[in-house]
């Protein structure tokens, strides 16, 4: 039995083609910047992405955790929607690490509100911390993989640079956002001054992320990232699949994304309550307002080799992904299907 | 023109007795633990609120620091009432110092509640920051000086003990609650394992507050003071006054309350919206809705000698105090009606 | 039997003009940076430091912590002698809250050796910390009370302004070096960028000590003291008595000195051996090289009323200050005199 | 012209058996724990070092980093040997990410001494930090790769047992410390808690090392890496070749270390003045002693293909590793040669 792991794009592994990239990577010593595919990945992927400079790092999180490390001073506050990666997920790191304090407003869709941003943003009182950093997501994980469009990206950047405050994306998923919306990256990060994506996921990659922003921030970044000890060796080996991730893989998600809409469809034609609009690869099934026990529902799937994971408090969540095919969509719906009938 | 200030209870000025207290205090070196006067206070305090041991801080802000560093761990999550003092008005200390991120939850009236505290709560996942500590805040000073019930802490309590995590009170307008609400003092801190109260404010020392707990967590916070250099010498100077805050001046809140309540009528029968039900010493006048410029209105106050400031972004904020007479709450309501006759 | 307390000068009680002087202090909530005595306080340390500004603390450890905190940022490295008080006595403060790695030098009498800052301060590289800090102490403390000359901080200093680090002197006992010296405070203050100095330990005042340097430096100090809950409310009670100390106390300083020296002398004579030079209060008597044990020297001497304390692994440590008199220095001669008589 | 580079070994390039390995990997998402060959790397590692459990890390200073992390508190202080890596190359990282304090001692060929630990170790106070971990270095870089014994070692760790402060080892290059004693690596390993070992380095590994300990103390340092970045998702493929690393390459250190001895020899015939032992793969040759101008010397060697570089204030370091053979070395020998005689 095939396992459909719907768990996460996480689980995706690398393509041959990437394993033959590894295999015949050109490396030398990254600390030194001496290697040449660790800098043909930097340097692609800040044109990628329209910055000046680009970093490799291990994760989204160390991406995020860089960019807060080096924009930001212990003390200052950090304003970020509330259920972002960055707030419920990378373990408090921005506290831990870096010293700053958590604001959190509410999204619609996963997008900062200009109104509830302005209030959040501190004016100048010896008991306020300074408003540091403007962090935003796109597309948004907790939102059902929510495109936030650029219109509203621009909104919040506008504000931001009013009030003289950078600002981040956490775009662990922004080429999804670009092939849902038709939209090119660069119209998304245009409105960001650091942004980070990850290689992996969608891509692909098999270990890698990059931020990517002006050269004096980055290069901040650089020794930032060196004490918490992401400055590696020879990283060709993992450059190597990730400029293919960059490069080649982006276009692809499309399939994901159609694949999610299909499931979704189906889903939704047996009565479960999907809450989110699936844009992109994540479906979001409410498992309380589709009548149904989730942890049961999640154990009948596993014992049918479907691996699927529960969200907040009510939700079960689907991810589609390179190795999810047309297929396989077919044979959970027809799992669910099963299930249903036999609950009834 | 004698100055009516309602800025705040914190402008209090020590009382001559407080003053006679001074000159005569026995002192020690109280890095040695030697200075008589701070053991008496310490040892008072402890047995006032109920707890084993008791430390005296420069400031409210002090007492919640240390809580939280005592407390926690970096990495770890703190929950927080959304318009707390901790979150809004320590600079973003707890996250600058002791390294926990802020996860705050929105009030009834100041009071956490218990469904918002249970999602707030974290469980165990490589993800999340462990939930090191939960703060209230009681009377809550955004609330407009609100009690929080002893019930409602308990629920929380409740909630906290099942899940073992501390809970601490930011309790520098405790006794306010007590006087307004006429419920002993202990009946509040039987439910936080760590409480702060400020000797100053409407208990009119001039400087100092108490943390008070379990002996092994005051002598972690002990040394935590020492090395936010709170440790002091002839601290008994201090002290003195402290203990005729503590001991003496708890009764005459119930005065300002009722100046409270007196102005809060006054203003009300003129046509002012007040948000707050004034329990204590805190009026809020919200000013959009009582159609008045709150500039202008601050202004035209000054002029005649009575200062007041601003909260959030609509109101004014009347604070009673020792100092403001029945003479002046007439004063100041015969002042606001000469300015708003002059508005029509 | 009148207590002879020779364990440290922090020990010292508040004269009576200081016990006055609180009494009759006009107060203001400083916090607002109303307090007039406090205001006073700082305009006059600024003038007699000859530093733009100044602000009251509340220790000496606060006034050290908050330099670090305002000229440094987490990752940086400072440098310091390796006996020095932010080093040895404040708890690791300096890295538990700015996050700053220490190196240590050796020190020549405590001063550090231009020849070892070189070598300590870094280059760039991404591997190294950046140098953020070069912090003094005058007198040494564990250097028995030594006057650190200001051709030596000169010195320091020079190499530290081709560097671009700024200096911070922990002048805990400034005022003793240049009573010791003759040579003015500002001979001293002028080669570094900011100073902290205690107001209590010889100049008597019960509580506080003096963080003064440039402007924009002590803004960013005062913000950190909130955080830090240094931030206090009609904080003219413990300024008042510190107005005193810092206006009328330095002069008296020389007749601690007088009596340290007296009080070398007799031990000398009576075969004891004095590492230091005894140039201040402080003396420091081997008692490995004394051939005593040092346990039972310090009890015996507290069985007659005579308290001091051992430092480090060897010695024995006597600070004369505002309490002792001629008289108790025979006592304590006699009282040694009895006691070595009866250890043979 | 083969470039011949000597820098360091870790410009070390993956071996084909690697390259092979990466293309190979069976992998999975090491977030969940469900990569096969993570874990499989990990719990060799445990067995090869002899710990309860190990985890895969980006560098050596993430694994050290993790450590330190693991085990203290912010405010404590560890103890290093003044020349480690931990101190001098790793940002200050210790400090920045832990908030730990470093106290430094002078190390014998890189060993510290039970006297220097006996002292450093703090006694309990509320002014002193507490001594929360000790870390050693084996083989000790700026110690010239001096091989600490397991003697050495279980003198600190029995002082450090006697006290109850853990023990951490910083093993990047501990193989070379086996390989050139004969002792195995338990031997050494048994004297402390936690282990990092470097996978790349001499080992050729192109990106990892390990950080091995008791599994409370492993889990801890997991979410911790986490909140770093250090938490991957398909770890296979750098898993894949530090397996080989681990377990097929510690055998051909002998040959760096014999090709090092031959350098040395050849390079101390010529007149060269080398500081080290040379046990194992790293010579330090002064040049000051040697009366040669470090930076002509260096920029002369590259010119002829050869890269070496500096090492403090008047050492040229060269180190052997898996790319250099006895050619390279009779190469480098003839190039000095020619190089000095043209010097005269």
């Amino acid at each position: 039995m095939k396992k459909i792991d719907l768990r996460s794009d996480t689980v995706t592994q690398p393509t041959m083609e990437m394993r033959q990239a590894m295999f015949d990577a050109m490396v030398g010593d990254d600390v030194y910047q001496e290697d040449p595919t660790v800098r043909q990945l930097e340097e692609t992927a800040a044109a990628v992405l329209g910055k000046e400079a680009a970093l490799l790092v291990t994760s989204g999180t160390q991406g995020n955790q860089l960019a807060v490390l080096a924009w930001c001073r212990p003390g200052e506050e950090i304003i970020l929607e509330e259920n972002s990666h960055i707030f419920l997920y990378e373990g408090g790191a921005v506290s831990a690490l870096a010293g700053v304090q958590t604001r959190t407003v509410p999204g619609v869709r996963g997008a900062i509100q200009p109104e509830d941003l302005m209030k959040a943003i501190r004016d100048d009182d010896i008991h306020h911390p300074d408003t540091g950093l403007i962090c935003m997501e796109n597309t948004h994980n907790r939102a059902g993989g929510a495109v936030v469009p650029p219109e509203s990206m621009k909104a919040v950047y506008e504000i931001a640079k009013e009030c003289g405050i950078p600002v981040h994306l956490d775009g662990a998923r922004l080429f999804n956002a670009a092939a849902a919306s038709g939209i090119p990256v660069q119209e998304f990060t245009q409105y960001v001054d650091t942004v980070q994506v990850c290689l992996s996921k969608g891509l692909g990659a098999p270990i890698g992320s990059i931020l990517a922003g002006p050269r004096d921030v980055i290069e901040r970044a650089r020794k930032w990232r060196k004490r918490l000890g992401g400055g590696m060796r020879q990283a060709g080996v993992i450059a190597a699949p990730g400029l293919i991730a960059l490069t080649k893989m982006a276009d692809r998600l499309a399939e994901d994304h159609k694949h999610a809409r299909q499931l979704a469809q189906g889903l939704t034609a047996m009565g479960l309550q999907i809450d989110n609009q699936v844009e992109t690869n994540i479906i979001l099934i409410n498992m309380v307002k589709s009548g149904q026990d989730r942890e049961a529902f999640l154990r009948q799937l596993a014992e049918q080799g479907i691996l699927a994971g529960g969200m907040g408090e009510e939700h079960v969540r689907f991810v589609t992904n390179y190795h999810i095919t047309a297929e396989d969509v077919q044979t959970v719906l027809d799992t669910v299907q099963q299930m249903l009938k036999q609950t009834v």
